[in-house]
């Protein structure tokens, strides 16, 4: 079969197509026209039924979308159906946020211990994972075979922890550190850019503000 | 002067331009052209003469643009120029997390105070801020006129609490819980879903690994 490119903006829009089918599950909706679903999750119809094109297409003209296969065709893209292990590097609290976040279990992905340089954090417990020394980070992936590294260190130490990760077993960097790492292409990357997220809230309030004037 | 309606994406990648100029900013560059622009942040030339077209311009042909000028040039833009007010709505891990996140205060964004249900929590301070009862938000926000509202709080709280922000101060919401807010026109909302990011690096991950199989 062959496999087209699809767009990082249909990609980004997956996750949320995902969770609103989960709640049409969840309240024993089986069946949904692309009309419907534009309803509740914003986008227009045309889209939604562009987007599931890029994957074959999931529904049959006239007859809408089965909701759980859409569901499960959605989750197996987005990768859900292969289980992952993670560590995360950084034990300070945003290290500890994702650590006690029970999401992650739920979606397969398992967090297996948190590393940190500060001697005061190392031998530390969160939720039950134990906090090891950074020092020991790479021995630690190999020998667990980690897929995932989520980098919660501030931006001077990123770029060189996450070069450690080369080579090791980790395929991705979720990079919550405010720095635009570097990597070579055998590593993912995904940026959480905490400041970004905030500076497009600053212009919507700006705009909103504007147009408030203009009237 | 007539506003161009500007596309999500151009905003979306506005954060990034700004850092990457303070970068040059702090390596004494003060002109630089499209083409080695693109070299250091990713994009190509003509997207970001094209990005920058849809706020009039900021550069000469044959001459580049003006450095300085372009970073306080989208500062604006982005509305950094003009100080913002914050609480933070539940103080777990997260909360405290962006309390103790210090790049905020550089860009113009005052955290004032947290809350929680939590009487355990009610009457901490993490950093220099005291956190208080939740019941006390709308009385806070109106007295010390709040613009925004950082939510942190669990999915099944998180709409109860936003409504309770209409009719305030406050104008925008940023939104860590896991939840698809619904609200009226007038506050606006960006989402930090953590879920979300996660699920778009395990695509590329599956991607990549799919990619390797069939090299």
């Amino acid at each position: 079969m062959e496999k087209k490119k699809v767009s990082q903006a249909v990609i980004k829009r997956l996750p949320k197509y995902h969770r609103f089918l989960k709640g049409l599950l969840d309240k024993d909706v089986h069946r949904i026209s692309s009309g419907a679903l534009s309803e509740i999750i914003g986008f227009t119809a045309s889209q939604i039924r562009q987007d599931f094109n890029n994957f074959g297409g999931f529904g049959q003209q006239g007859y809408g979308y089965n909701v759980e296969e859409l569901y499960r065709g959605i989750g197996r893209i987005l990768g859900l159906d292969v289980p992952r292990s993670a560590v995360i590097i950084g034990a300070g609290n945003m290290g500890q946020a994702l650590c006690n976040y029970s999401g992650f279990g739920k979606n397969g992905y398992e967090i297996k211990a948190l590393f940190d340089n500060n001697p005061k954090m190392i031998g530390l417990r969160i939720r039950d994972l134990e906090v090891y020394d950074s020092d020991r980070l790479v021995e630690y992936i190999n020998e667990n075979d980690i897929d995932i590294a989520m980098l919660t260190v501030p931006a001077e130490s990123a770029q060189s922890l996450a070069n450690k990760l080369v080579g090791t077993s980790v395929k991705g960097i979720w990079n919550f550190s405010p720095y635009d790492l570097r990597m070579e292409d055998s590593i993912v990357v995904e940026d959480v850019n905490l400041n970004d997220s905030l500076f497009v809230l600053s212009y919507y309030l700006k705009d909103k503000e504007e147009e408030s004037k203009n009237l």
